[in-house]
Formats: C-alpha cells, sequence, structure tokens
C-alpha cells in the first residue's frame, strides 16, 4: 500500500517556505509484532516543530532531511498486532505528517470515540492543553485574584491557558494580533480584556487592565511583546515561559532590554519549561483537563485547514498567525 | 555635641565621584524617649547604596540631596533612654555615614561583644552574609553535588555564597576579577575553582570547571559575564540573581542577548531576590551563619579602610573592585 508523507527537504532560512517540503509517496511496511498502522485523519501542526527543523540539538531532535516531519496526529487503527489496539479504535501520538503511520503500540493511546471533535486530543486535551494545565498551576502558581496576562493568548496553548486561568479564579488578560482574535476571546472565551497588539497603545491597554500591575505572565510569544509586558510585572511576579515564537525564524541571535535589575527589585521569578517535565502528573491533568471539557468549562476552538497537501502551508500559517485556537489539518474524514 | 556626616550633594550621573559627596559638621540632637546615641565604629558600603543616589523609587527609597547617606554600621552606646540598650553596649544597624547616631532603639540590634572583629555584623554575620544564605539555599536551593558558579564571588556576599555552597556539598566555581582575589577564594577559601574573567579564555576555563554544565548560578553582577555564564547552563538550572553590579552605573538602558528561548529549552528558573523578603527566617539564619562561624567553617574576610573621610572612596571602590572580602570603613576604634 502507498503512503503520502511530508518531508523535509531544505532546512528553512528564516519563514519557512512551501519549498522547505517535499510530498512524496512510499510503501508502508508489513506489520510487526507490537506495531499498529494508522490512517491519519487530523495531523497537528505546532510552533516548537520549527525548532526540530534546524540542524542543532535541543529538547527534541533534529528532522532528518529527506524524512518524514513527525509530529501529533488522530488516527484510526486499521491494523493492530497489538492486543490493546483493535481497528477501528481512535488513537492519538506521533503520527507525523502522512496518511498512514505505523506506530508501536506503546507510542500511541486510545481516543475516547465519543469526543467531539476527535481533535481535540491534539489540542486542549492534548500536548497544547496539558503544556496551559501545567504553566498555569505548576510553574505560576496562579491563585483566585491574581492578575494573568497570556501573550499568544489565541494560539492552542494560549486559549487554554486564559481559561484554566480564569477557572483558578484569576483576571485575565490576552494578548493577541488581530482584532477578531480579541473577539474570540472577549465573547466566547470568558476574558477579562484582550489586547490586539498592533494597536499602537497597547501596552497602556495594557496598564489600564491591570492598573496594579501584573502577578503571573504566561509567555508564548517573546521578544518586543514580552519586553513591554515585563515593564509592568509587579512585586514577587511569576513568569512562565512556555515559548518564543517571535523569535523562531530568527536566523541570528536578538538582544532584549536587561531585565536582571528588575528581576531583583521586584523579585521576579521567570521559570522556562515544557509539557515533557510532568510525566509523572500527565494523567492526573488530562482527567482534570476531561473532566472541565465535559462539563462545558473548556472550549475547545479549533482552525481547521483541509486536505493532505495544505499540510505545510498550514505550518507556515501559524507564523502569519492564521489561527484561532488550535490548528489542525484534517486529512482524511 | 557635633557630628560629622556624609551627604549626597550631587546625584552620579555614571559612576559616582568623590564630588557627589561632602562632609559637613552638625549637632547632635537631644535624645527622646526609646532612643539611642551610638558612636559609630565600623561603616558599610554596600552596592545596592548606588540605586538610593537616583531620584527614582526602587524596593529602598532615594537617599535626599544634602541628607545623611543612610547604610548599615557597628558602634558603642554612648547614652540610651532605651531598657534594652545600656551604655558601652555594641550595636548594629541603620546608622549612617556618620560619627554618631541618634536612632531608635527599635532599629538596632545588639552586637555580641566577643565577636572578632565587631564588623562581622555588617559582612558574614549581617545583610550580606543573609543574602548569601538565602540565596543558596531557598532561592537556588542548592543540593549535594550540585555545580554552583558564583559572579562577584570575592565580594561579601559572593565569598560568603561560596562558602555556604561548600557547606551544602556543592562543587563552587567562582569568578572573579583580579589574580589576587582568585588567590583568595582558592587558597583561603577552600573554593574548587576560581577564573578571572579579564583572561580572554576565562569562558573555556569556566566550561573546564564544569565539563557538564552548571546546575546553580548565584548572579552578583549581571551583564556581560551573566550572558556567557547562561551559555552553561545545564536543564533544569537555577539561577539565584542577587545583583548586577557591572550595571549600576549605567545611565541609559542596556540589551543582554535573548535568553528566552534558552529557559523553556532547558527548563531554566531565574530569581531574583532581596533579603529583606526573608524576615520570618531572618533569626534562624543568622542562628545558622553565627554557629558555622564560630565553628571555623565560614571565614569573615574583610577589605578595612580607614579614617572617616576616606567613606566616599572607599564607596567608589566597590566599582572600581577594590575589595576582596566585606569593604567596611573604620571611623573609630
Amino acid at each position: 500500500m502507498q503512503n503520502r508523507q511530508v518531508i523535509l527537504v531544505r532546512r528553512p532560512n528564516g519563514l519557512p517556505a512551501n519549498e522547505d517540503f517535499a510530498i512524496v509517496s512510499r510503501a508502508v511496511a508489513e506489520l510487526g509484532r507490537g506495531q499498529v498502522l494508522v490512517q491519519v485523519l487530523y495531523v497537528s501542526v505546532d510552533p516548537y516543530m520549527r525548532g526540530r527543523m534546524r540542524d542543532q540539538e535541543s529538547y527534541a531532535p533534529p528532522f532528518e532531511l529527506h524524512q518524514l516531519v513527525g509530529g501529533g496526529g488522530v488516527g484510526r487503527v486499521t491494523e493492530s498486532r497489538d492486543p490493546r489496539f483493535a481497528e477501528g479504535d481512535y488513537v492519538v501520538g506521533p503520527l507525523g505528517w502522512q496518511e498512514y503511520a505505523l506506530v508501536g503500540a506503546d507510542a500511541i493511546e486510545a481516543v475516547d470515540p465519543s469526543t467531539r471533535p476527535l481533535s481535540a486530543a491534539l489540542g486542549v486535551l492534548g500536548m497544547p492543553g496539558l503544556t496551559a494545565y501545567f504553566g498555569v498551576t505548576e510553574v505560576a502558581h496562579v491563585q483566585k485574584g491574581d492578575r494573568v496576562v497570556v501573550s499568544g493568548a489565541a494560539g492552542a496553548v494560549g486559549m487554554t491557558a486564559v481559561q484554566i486561568a480564569k477557572l483558578q479564579g484569576a483576571v485575565v488578560v490576552g494578548i493577541a494580533g488581530t482584532d477578531e482574535k480579541v473577539r474570540v476571546l472577549e465573547q466566547e472565551l470568558g476574558i477579562d480584556a484582550a489586547i490586539n497588539y498592533h494597536h499602537s497603545e497597547w501596552a497602556e491597554a495594557l496598564h489600564q487592565a491591570c492598573p496594579e500591575g501584573i502577578d503571573v505572565y504566561f509567555d508564548n510569544v517573546g521578544g518586543p511583546i514580552t519586553d513591554r509586558v515585563f515593564e509592568q510585572l509587579r512585586v514577587h511576579a511569576r513568569v512562565a515561559v512556555c515559548g518564543s515564537i517571535s523569535g523562531y525564524n530568527d536566523e541570528s541571535p536578538r538582544v532584549i532590554p536587561d531585565i536582571f535589575w528588575r528581576l531583583v527589585s521586584r523579585r521576579i521569578r521567570v521559570e522556562g519549561f515544557l509539557v515533557g517535565d510532568f510525566g509523572d502528573r500527565r494523567a492526573a491533568a488530562l482527567q482534570q483537563l476531561r473532566s472541565w471539557y465535559s462539563a462545558g468549562h473548556l472550549a475547545a476552538r479549533e482552525h481547521t485547514v483541509r486536505g493532505f497537501e495544505n499540510i505545510p502551508d498550514a505550518f507556515l500559517g501559524l507564523f502569519r498567525g492564521d489561527n484561532i485556537g488550535k490548528l489542525v489539518v484534517q486529512i482524511a474524514d
């Protein structure tokens, strides 16, 4: 059986381009014991994948040139040589940018077939949701009454972080890049205030939303937005650094205003984190997310692109700011 | 009775100069109830005082122009209208840069007259010692086996942090600015390695001292030294930011390499702190410091300048890197 895959043919220089990727067709190998064949339904595109396109060791190994681009996906089992999975089961795991994934059963997890949409397992009930959960609760220790600012607030992680911070009883302000994102955050996601950073007075608007300063900053973007937010952090503020998407396409190191003295004079704690470090609490966190989700306390807004051939461009869309909510690519019904 | 005082006559622009200060003679007021008159023996000069010379609110209020420069001191009670203190008692507290201090009894503490030197109450058994203690134990959580790097390692706080980290069982590397400081750290203070950052290969030397990377960075200096240390932080490193002396005389904000992505990929925690925030644990910490000190586990190396008129220049010496250990000015026997 033939299987289409998206491969990386060139390491992006600056902003990734469609030409960095190619679609190839390769034969699917025979299933070995403990393996499962999965038809991929939803492919996840996530900002962190940009880092793996560099030829540079980081917390995740670099993608290899002319090989499948790895990444999360949700699919349906079409064949199984493992007792834990049967044909027709829905699963989530590192399926990659391809139509069929031959994976070890240990690498995947079952998705409750009643979950709607199934792709929530890639968003609010998956890696981005867990990232938001651990960042808000375990890194930033958001408490009732905290004034919390989330950058990249309309992204997959940001949108979930906003909602979880609200569930903790915080006053939550989001920063995003379009008026439409601001509208969704304010009207659909129950945020206290949302600010479009393309408006020249956005930092003043932030000050008006948090006149006494900011207790917690959940940072998804880095760069100039973060520089301005830092000016408004209060004494004993906590900063959970989840990502720095504004710099992912930079080819040379950038500079920022020196923050060290501010850290001392305001006794600020800044902590970078990765969801993978919370493995022992993952199951409990997922249970909490599912419980909020089924009770209607957590919205799973998604931005769905359709068509296998559109995967690379959907990925590029992350850096254009196309998406409101989790960006997924549906490649089969 | 006349009392000489050092006053601030001009806010420093960049590096402070002798001309920013003047010595005046003023009459000492009558003692009120609850007040104590103290003859100042040792005056403390500390880097944080530079911040108070700016006309800018920070964690401590700015010094007023043409008024006494405040700061810690050790002295002997010459007159008391408070039952807790009697003539001849040694005390420590915010005595200021003057010969006689009229202070409220609540503001001062007794110094054990058997302590040698008495000025240790301004160093290893005082504010700098407590700062080092809380930074090492409560902020950085130094554990046995941690590879700890201390910048400004020959300063009052740095030298104590080095010793306390050793007492916790860490491998400790110090960064300082002269070969003589390196020698003292290595030969007198039991450090594992000390590095002179004026040597061009210093960052390579740091790598050789910590080939697997750095677990804890106790930062007193900020600036380019800190930038280079950050490159060598390990996964889950903790950074206790105590000060940024390299920038205290900057008149315009400086920039640093963007650290945010590194914080994420290595899951680094950076935390600024001030000793004043640990008030509830201060007494217990002081007891621990005294116990180490009397057992000979903690050296109180000092750099002593003599003469009242030399106080301003001693303060300037902090920024020239004059001192090895705590810089104190002895103004009376």
